[in-house]
């Protein structure tokens, strides 16, 4: 259950699909990391104008970017997280995908849908899925979601030792919130956040980098800058997760009263 | 709905109910608040070695202290939650009441208890209350509450507009999970911690201060330090906790999406 797990943090051009992805190859390229998450929409960036223009850049999931990582997943003995616009008949989600070893496991779309987001994308339908490899369980969760504390809540009731989160930040407040979600839910998060800015047409966006992975009880393991590409990584025990209690006699699931939550 | 509100952080002697009680008078008389909150078990100190000592303090609620802060709260107009231990037939509570100018309005049971409290207290069996004023709607929520998401999360979506914390804080979590809180649910929150030592028996306890005020967003208005005994306010708009909009486009409890939440 020890493995090496991170993120890379990217800045994606804006389009430029193939490159994007040659990017990310080449920063994992000289590293062995097990598990990996990559950002929010890492192979075409964020500032689309119109539903239109997202038209023509979204792909059936799994498509030819998870083909493409499969099989550098499979060379490297990987795991791989990240966010790519997906297509599905007329409608067109922001998802995520995990991809192994073996090839595709499975996607996510994402449930809450920020700001303009809600004009071009379709919501998720899927829930918080959570996906078993011989050595963890993992849920995916995209960006916004962290602001609710059902989606983290609802992946750790399920077991997942880990969340890979895929994210576009513009906020400043979801990298010390993760702390907060890792404590109560006693669980790994990775944040694979992008850097730089988008401006495209009236489009203005500036992305706040700090990609970090926490482990459970809220222990920052690594926090990436601001403003760095690259890929960050550090060895990781998952079978922390697995232990619950916070003391001796609190264990934080078996602790919930669910009789009192009006949710 | 601009108010005057805070907490008074408190070093109680163990057991000296009355010297507390007129402690908590004293470092209050000379400011005008509109809103206060005193710690977890204020009149009594913490470290009851067992349940039979535990007895010897407990009283009904409402009671002798609510009674003598009743006095107190009509002279200065003004409200006051705070905690203490509760004797309700042969069971105790660790409870908290809310008492205003015009008298008792209502307690709350803890509902999270926190490691050897288990061992003495009865685990609270009302939910958690939300009580209006004439100026605002208010929830009262004590110490180890803080973990989990769903009890702020329930006050919350009840309609207040401010969470009332009374603590006794020994993890050095909480007060940032409560900014966590505060963003998450657009509320104000004032925690009302201890400080100093308690040695008794087998049991020490130290407390970590550092109670606060948070506004909606996050917005740390007010953290004292670790160490000190004494009363902090500041002026807040409660209004501000009416709007849950975090941008434009999202309104965080109308983007909830509780058909994909499996809490």
């Amino acid at each position: 259950m020890k493995i090496r797990a991170g993120y890379v943090q990217l800045r994606p051009k804006f389009g430029k699909v193939k490159e994007n992805i040659e990017k990310v190859k080449a920063l994992l390229e000289p590293h062995e990391i097990h598990l990996v998450v990559l950002p929010e929409l890492f192979t075409t960036g964020y500032a689309f104008l119109s539903r239109e223009e997202l038209e023509k850049y979204a792909e059936p999931l799994p498509g030819p970017t998870v083909e493409e990582l499969c099989e550098f997943a499979r060379r490297k003995n990987m795991y791989i997280a990240g966010g790519i616009a997906e297509r599905d008949g007329d409608r067109i989600y922001n998802s995520s995908f995990l991809l192994g070893p073996n090839g595709y496991m499975g996607k996510y779309r994402k449930i809450h849908l920020f700001y303009e987001e809600k004009e071009i994308f379709d919501p998720g339908d899927l829930g918080f899925p959570v996906f078993e490899t011989p050595d963890f369980k993992a849920g995916l969760l995209i960006c916004f979601d962290w602001l609710f504390p059902e989606a983290a809540r609802t992946i750790a009731l399920k077991g997942a030792h880990i969340i890979l989160h895929s994210a576009n930040l513009v906020l400043p407040f979801c990298q010390d919130a993760m702390i907060t979600r890792s404590i109560e839910n006693r669980i790994f998060i990775i944040t694979a956040n992008r850097v730089g800015e988008e401006k495209r047409g009236d489009k203005e966006y500036a992305f706040t980098g700090m990609s970090q992975i926490v482990a459970p009880g809220g222990r920052l393991v690594l926090r990436d800058s601001p403003r760095r590409e690259g890929a960050g990584f550090a060895k990781i025990n998952l079978k922390e997760a697995e232990d619950k209690h916070i003391t001796p006699e609190n264990h934080i699931f078996e602790d919930r009263r669910r009789e009192f939550y009006e949710l």
